[in-house]
């Protein structure tokens, strides 16, 4: 059986997750509280972060090198477009999520929100709390602006681009940390996606602690 | 003509530089200081990071994401094999050195020693100095450990991850931040790179307030 050591708030994890679900591959999940450097784990990953996949006797770590992988070897659906030019745009957007938005949003918002209190690493730093929730302002302002041309984040298919916004904001979601009415193409956006049967098990997240707020799992929030 | 906006003590750019000239694509380089955030920069790189580069009249930003377009548009030389499982290896060893060594080593060695005084941001933290100098030797005997099996990095033919790691390790030891002493293995490496043709215009690079050390350029080091 495959198994993604994973942690549900984790946006990493929620990627590899996404497309996974979306090609169909059967995976079990285990929860993996990385902060706790469990020796089993570093022998997994000796970087020590989630997201792992144990696949085919393989164990594989880092988002991105999984999602190529995870292409190359099951390229049905496809998450990244034939040519060359839309490729990079997909791949410049996931970096733009995954190095970018996530220093200048998730990791103020969620670490100091959620890890804190996970990690028993004390009370929210306010101005951490306070720049991110500036910074979020201009992402989605940013994404607006890419949706105003282009049907998806990248271009006119859904990408990983798109998973990789969506595990963010998903996960900022769950501690309501978004305001979908700063902009409509960006909420119609991410409906299109929350309906997708491969964000299901990204909605049944539940984080012991943090009740899951009532607009999380709804279609229609 | 094609042109690179960098800097040269960035690792990012340096990875992209190395690709470029092992696959003879000219370039201009441009330097800039993007730490001023000039706006013909900023409209070049909403991200506000280097390195972008300027080809056949598109603009292109993301380490990374440049490199995968390389790889796919100029596939010769090749920098990532033709088997999923070493691309996946490549791939999870360049995100290694950007991850991982970038936040526990360059960011804490050169993000002090370096960019400190370059942006005038005060004097260094030597918590982070020393954090940093304890990092890289976990780092450096990582990689002992990879090429104790593997003639290079990510198997037996030198990829985008050589490129990856010697670019930060460069960077470090222009500033005399790498003991080579450590690790033969390692230091042997090294040696196989820098004296590659691509490598030439690195180890030509002068900062301005910080002299090249003579060790830095000479292949016999
Ligand atoms: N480049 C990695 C980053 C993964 C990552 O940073 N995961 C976080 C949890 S969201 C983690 O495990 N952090 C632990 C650490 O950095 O030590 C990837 O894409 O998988
Ligand atoms: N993911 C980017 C990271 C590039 C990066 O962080 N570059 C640094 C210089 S080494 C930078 O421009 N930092 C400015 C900033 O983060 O605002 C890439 O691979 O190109």
């Amino acid at each position: 059986m495959n198994r993604l050591y994973h942690y549900p708030l984790s946006p990493f994890s929620r990627k590899v997750r996404l497309s996974l679900a979306e090609k169909r591959i059967e995976v079990e999940l285990v929860e993996e509280r990385y902060w706790e450097r469990d020796a089993d784990f570093l022998r997994r990953n000796p970087a020590g972060k989630v997201p792992v996949l144990k696949m085919n006797n393989r164990v594989m770590a880092d988002s991105t090198a999984i999602c190529e992988y995870l292409e190359e070897t099951h390229p049905t659906p496809a998450l990244l477009p034939k040519d060359a030019e839309t490729r990079y745009e997909v791949r410049r957007l996931v970096a733009w999520f995954d190095d970018k938005f996530n220093e200048e949003v998730t990791t103020k918002l969620m670490g100091e929100r959620v890890f804190r209190k996970v990690m028993g690493t004390g009370y929210p730093d306010s101005a951490n709390v306070k720049a991110g929730a500036k910074a979020i302002k201009y992402h989605l302002d940013y994404m607006a602006w890419l949706l105003d041309q282009r049907r998806w984040l990248a271009g006119n298919d859904m990408t990983l681009a798109d998973f990789a916004a969506a595990a963010h904001l998903s996960c900022l979601d769950y501690v309501s940390d978004v305001d979908w009415n700063r902009s409509e193409i960006v909420k119609d956006w991410y409906a299109k996606i929350k309906s997708r049967p491969a964000f299901r098990s990204i909605l049944a997240d539940q984080i012991s602690g943090f009740p899951q707020p009532g607009h999380y799992a709804d279609l229609d929030f």
